[in-house]
């Protein structure tokens, strides 16, 4: 409890893990806040918690989701992250190696994602209340001139992109929390979106939405969209990129691969006359290599997501109800 | 659980507690950042952690102290908050109408500090982890130009001014959470100090260093303000302004006052030259009224806090090792 003090350990504990861990000049000036400069403009500002279970995963960790997952927030508005700040919440006894190994995990997803870790907090709550390491990241980016991407601007003629499978960063949890084998080992997805991003802009502008379908999947987010936009969102079954693994953990489990988290994916609704150029950009970088078109937006029932299988048939893609798995991220 | 899993219910705890508290039109169009205009110049950039307990306390809740504890941070770097993030870990079981009431209480404090909740995130863990309610915010403020306020600024010749009462948070805490009587009702000082600061900046604009002495109390801001600076620092013991309450409960529970936390007080750094200045402008504002200068730095015992008994004895005022009071913000 001591390391949450505010005196003496609480500063041990900030001297020897989370500044060799972040590496900025900002952070160790440790003021009460840090101070820094920006040109004007439009800023992009968001917050995201993370209290996925295990601390560690295949694939990734509570280190990287936190980066990545307020990294790709603003990334979903057009903007570039610059500046991040790291609270921790961490469970009294909580292993010391194990908080520092988190710590290195998130400064090292920073300097992947080209952020800086500039401002932070750490909390000790007793032994039976929170659980290892939550951590609590607030992230602040640059949206550059020209670009206005908001949920509410799919229009009928849109095509709807994935940057690649679905499904990977839930199933991932899936199997090493409930002890699981799918018969294939498979590794979160997680990872940072902006350099993606940035790209898909430098090839059109005029990009309309994105979107990263994180906690309640592809579904909760195409639902969110058509109703913030007022329209309807049609998707072709057949092309969605849901790999075998995937399909037949959520078969064995009950689930639908369209509910399920994924941490390094994103969806983009563009014109359909810039949608050849977008997955160009996409396909050339890393994490958009499996980018495909899924769907468009339809005029037809406004604020539903329908599907279209392979027989013809349409069914609705409604939001889970509630939790499918919890504490995913 | 399903409060928490981004889907139906996710969506009904935002629209009918969150938004409605929180009452912002950016909030409102759930993006996945919040995108706003601002000026170039400075930013300060603030995060902070809330796991208090009991949630609600004699004079607030973790809801005042979410946002109280955050503008103020940014207050200490002379910067004044414009927008804030608020990001909860609610425990799976706690009752909705009390979560509903610390968003409300939230929503308040923010109005009072003339700040806007601009985006947010909510996550909920199982029953056993967590403890009903944790709060991360953080904030973005703007600092004027020509303010150079900053911990290591401390210099030979400024005097130590205290805004008012010491110890009085701490000591409300611990009569609710032990179940002790001091004689008198206390009630914690939290509230916001930007306008306080605001108007110090007005009456001189070269104040050196601002800190809130919160966790671990004005020891261990005073310490980490001379180390930072280099400096020594001595304080007068019998111009402290301790109240009688705060007083006996330290004798009481074998406490030093100085190491109690405070939310609403803050310590200032200013050239001596300017003291007479900045403490009228502090008496002037509701939540300076009881300002006084407390000490001065000197030359002797760099990185160092001596205190001058009435009997005319030295003692040095160290760090507190551990944890004096756990859970107290």
């Amino acid at each position: 409890m001591g390391h949450g003090g505010g005196g003496q350990m609480s500063s041990e504990l900030v001297d020897h893990l989370f500044l060799p861990a972040f590496a900025d000049d900002t952070l160790r000036q440790l003021g009460d806040s840090a101070v820094l400069e920006l040109l004007g403009g439009r800023i992009a500002f968001s917050t995201d918690t993370f209290v996925v279970r295990p601390l560690f995963f295949p694939g990734g960790s509570i280190g990287e989701l936190a980066v990545n997952g307020t990294v790709n927030d603003l990334a979903m508005s057009g903007a570039q992250a610059i500046f991040l700040s790291a609270a921790f919440i961490l469970e009294e006894g909580t292993d010391v190696a194990q908080v520092g190994a988190v710590a290195q995990r998130l400064g090292e997803a920073a300097r992947q994602a080209g952020v800086r870790v500039v401002t932070g907090d750490t909390k000790v709550v007793e032994s039976g209340h929170g659980d290892g390491v939550y951590v609590s990241t607030a992230g602040l980016g640059v949206v550059p001139e020209g670009v206005d991407v908001r949920p509410d601007r799919a229009e009928p003629g849109d095509v709807v992109i994935v940057s690649g499978d679905i499904g990977v960063h839930g199933v991932a949890i899936m199997s090493v929390r409930e002890g699981l084998q799918f018969g294939t080992d498979i590794e979160s997805d997680t990872q940072p979106l902006n350099g993606l991003v940035a790209e898909m802009l430098a090839a059109h502008r005029d990009i309309h939405v994105l979107r990263d379908p994180t906690r309640g999947g592809v579904a909760t987010s195409l639902n969110e969209i058509a109703r913030a936009s007022k329209v309807g969102v049609r998707l072709d079954e057949g092309r969605l990129p849901i790999p075998e693994v995937v399909s037949n953990a959520c078969a064995f489990l009950g689930l639908d691969p369209l509910q399920v988290a994924n941490e390094g994916k994103l969806l983009a609704f563009v014109p359909r006359s810039a949608a050849d150029l977008v997955l160009e950009a996409m396909r050339a970088h890393p994490a958009g290599l499996g980018a495909c078109v899924i769907g468009e937006v339809v005029e037809d029932h406004p604020g539903l997501v329908a599907t279209t299988t392979a027989f013809g048939a349409s069914r609705v893609v409604d939001l889970p109800v509630g939790e499918q798995l919890p504490r995913i991220c």
